[in-house]
């Protein structure tokens, strides 16, 4: 296999960690987000959409957006399960991802914090779009998973939440998202970053990491 | 079940649709976009977010998110099903969708256009954003699925894929975006809405349309 992916890409970060939890090895190829490597015309056969990650399969075929290509790695690859049995749970778990990836992630990543810029708007308007979009939408992520044991998102292994939610909370970071008010998500994170699978997929551990 | 929608929103109409294709009865309930009902105090704990759509199956558990939504009614009631038994394909439908809820919806929606009039934009410039968000989107839309057979978005019955396609192009169309270099999607749109499941669920023939 073969990942297409960029160290700070939140998206590429979730499928470093899904096959790392899976031993699955793939050669790494990078494609360079703030250079628009992304866009360059000998990867839009494999991404139409132009965005990091993608997987290329043995056969050759390209499988796009993140959540999907872990899904497509757990269905394949079941050990260990990174979705639960019961269907209410993965309901629960996909929509607690997907909250991330639609509502948080698309809103605030590179391409649109550069249209924001694009329109005239200064580093502060800019940052401030990021932080509230981060704040508002780690917020009710904590409030979906209120109710759940811990010590990660749903229970007591990590699920494909803990790797949509580990990428966002580092990007909450960077946008000084302050994050106390957010034990559950604090708590998953400290579980998951306590795993090589987590903490060697972090954006600074990545050979193209600048 | 209970489903709270909006008759405008993309995300409650994939939800209508996939009701109507497996047959199922819900009660439907209204939160008014424009008003700002889906962020009142009385609905927050049905969905944290202050979105639309949310189900509450008949224990009082509410899912959210609209794909992770229509997946549990696919996995709970699969006649017929809407996604592919193939893992391969599978991802394939989940990218196409994803591409939809989380590059283009996502980016367009009546939320982030109000943030963009908030920041001092006028009507000119709010409609450029939403329309190349959804021109660009659906360009690599029609990508994903040229070599796919049709009519439908993955083959020949309809799958998840189209249930985000159809209300997509409902909003592209309240945008001007020109659809004629996608041959492929608007296919696929004719034969969804050749379905009555499809058709009544459209924004117009909700009993909150306006």
């Amino acid at each position: 296999m073969l990942l297409y992916g960029y160290y700070r890409s939140s998206a590429a970060y979730r499928v470093r960690i899904a096959l790392n939890l899976k031993g699955l090895q793939a050669e790494h190829r990078f494609r360079h987000l703030r250079r628009g490597e992304q866009r360059s015309v000998d990867y839009l056969p494999t991404n139409p959409q132009g965005l990091v990650p993608a997987l290329v399969l043995e056969d050759g075929t390209a499988l796009t957006q993140s959540l999907a290509i872990v899904e497509y790695l757990d269905e394949t690859h079941p050990t260990p399960r990174l979705m639960p049995a019961d269907p209410v749970q993965r309901a629960r778990v996909r929509a607690f991802a997907q909250a991330i990836a639609c509502e948080i992630h698309a809103v605030q990543n590179l391409k649109i914090l550069s249209r924001l810029r694009a329109l005239g708007h200064d580093d502060a308007t800019v940052n401030a779009w990021a932080h509230d979009t981060i704040a508002e939408g780690l917020a009710a992520c904590e409030a979906l998973i209120a109710q759940e044991s811990g010590p990660f998102c749903f229970g007591a292994r990590p699920t494909l939440a803990d790797l949509a939610l580990v990428p966002q909370l580092y990007n909450a970071r960077r946008f000084n998202v302050v994050t106390t008010a957010m034990p559950r998500l604090l708590a998953a994170e400290a579980a998951s970053l306590a795993m090589p699978a987590f903490s060697e997929a972090a954006p600074e551990r990545q050979p193209d990491a600048e």
